[in-house]
């Protein structure tokens, strides 16, 4: 029997599996992510031993970005222009290859956990859907007609400009390049400038969650308008306060003020903006079915 | 040879006709869009006549909206929710079905159109693009992987929430649903609102179009960063005012301030955002496109 590896590159940690899905996990890893040499060194030998107790078919690889999905393009693979240090313009897929004589999927870390979710999560069986992640960053992938979302270079919607309410709002946002976007706006990072504390610190009652849902329901509206998704699976470590979910349902109803015309939206907003299924795993066991689904995903 | 048959169905007039791409059109019709009785029925007598001289394969119909596009619902192939009097619930493929023993393929006008520039105009070989109109509506068709983007409904991207500058223009916008989204801040019956007169007697000097500018391009910023997408065409009346597209280029570029690192973004920028190349026949060729596409687009 075939098995396959998944690989979550993250900017904190990364997370290896050997496996055939959420219910057959044979191996799994988890370390900091250092250099790019140590980091996807660590992962090539975890695989190299996997390797030998089984043939992997193939390797799926969820990684953070900016990233490089153009196969016609000389640095496909490579991790572009990220900002952490010591990672821009990584070859990630030659360094694996190098080390590696098995097939290998690149896509981006959302676009990985929108994928996992499609296939064994908490959107099986629709299309299209979106997975976001709201936590330190914001983004989000995207399924389409079967496929990851790619393009020009991939879906960067945590950088939507926004429907700003400045008497509800008046901070000014921290992205560095759009101020008050999505991610500037929304972020982890955003809330602790905003209210001077981390936003876990922050009590349930704190006017803060009122304002975060309404910022997450204006980009929530405005990704029912532009995909009609099936679907939005929402993770991140913002999402894990409690209460948050049904005040970004109601107030995204709200936003689109009966518009769209689907009782998913009007009487059933409960499952369709959820929370991931497979948890924190998304990612990982999304690289993994990226690799099931090698080479019509190559 | 096969020949196929493409309807335009538009709000105001329906264009029919039969061929195999633009350089092959063997008829063409256009008629006022009166009761859905008498329109369709006039669609559907331009058929058989045509029918009688060659055999046609298929027949693709690009509508205007809402539409229902779900195989699986009781109401697919219906204009669903339209406030046009007498259109709402219109059951588009049953009338046309029960005249024409014929494959009908049924999408959007702005799917339709998105897919003929696709297959022979401004976005041929690229996947995913997206096709804007803006005019009396705004609205969006998505090419993605190979297909139209379905969904829940479809991308209804003319009610996207907005950023608004209101130091700018504190014109609160005339959509009766949302106020100033896309469509109630760009529309041309908003700018008529806004300025007295209708969008084509305002001067090429007015401050009018440094608005109008403004808004188009917060709208494609986010399409970029949603879709990512490899270029977008913008049709409809209100981008043939001369200088409205450069104008709308350099905007986009600001809004996005370097963040999309692509060179088709910060150098080419005049070869991403461009006109349609079939003219005001994108949606009639484009249902055709999609008649041709029959039975992997049905």
């Amino acid at each position: 029997m075939n098995l396959y590896g998944g690989i979550e590159a993250g900017g904190t940690k990364f997370v290896c599996m050997v496996g055939g899905g959420p219910d057959d996990i044979r191996a799994e890893v988890r370390f900091p992510t250092t250099s790019p040499v140590e980091t996807i060194g660590h992962a090539a030998d975890f695989f190299k031993q996997q390797a030998q107790e089984a043939h992997l078919a193939a390797i799926g690889i969820g990684s953070f970005g900016p990233v490089d999905l153009d196969p016609a393009s000389p640095t496909f693979g490579y991790i572009t222009t990220t900002p952490k240090p010591g990672w821009a313009n990584t070859n990630f897929i030659g360094m694996l290859r190098a080390a590696l004589d098995v097939p290998i999927v690149f896509d981006t870390d959302v676009n990985a956990a929108a994928f996992g979710e499609c296939r064994w999560g908490a959107a099986q069986g629709l299309d299209p859907i979106i997975y976001l992640t709201i936590g330190t960053g914001i983004g989000g992938g995207v399924i389409c007609n079967g496929k990851p979302l790619h393009g020009l270079v991939h879906p960067e919607m945590g950088h939507m400009l926004m429907r700003h309410d400045r008497e509800l709002d008046p901070f000014p946002g921290v992205c560095p390049f759009h101020g008050d976007c999505f991610e500037g706006l929304a972020s982890g990072p955003s809330m602790k400038k905003r209210w001077g504390q981390p936003a876990e610190t922050l009590p349930d009652a704190h006017p803060a969650w009122n304002i975060e849902a309404h910022h997450i329901a204006v980009a929530l509206a405005n990704l029912v308008l532009n995909f009609s998704p099936r679907r939005i699976v929402v993770g991140g470590g913002v999402m894990q306060q409690a209460g948050l979910f049904p005040l970004v349902r109601r107030k995204t109803q709200q936003f689109l003020n009966g518009y769209v015309q689907s009782t998913q939206i009007t009487e059933r907003i409960d499952e369709y903006i959820v929370p991931p299924a497979l948890g924190h795993r998304s990612g990982v066991l999304g690289a993994i079915a990226l690799a099931m689904n090698f080479p019509s995903e190559s």
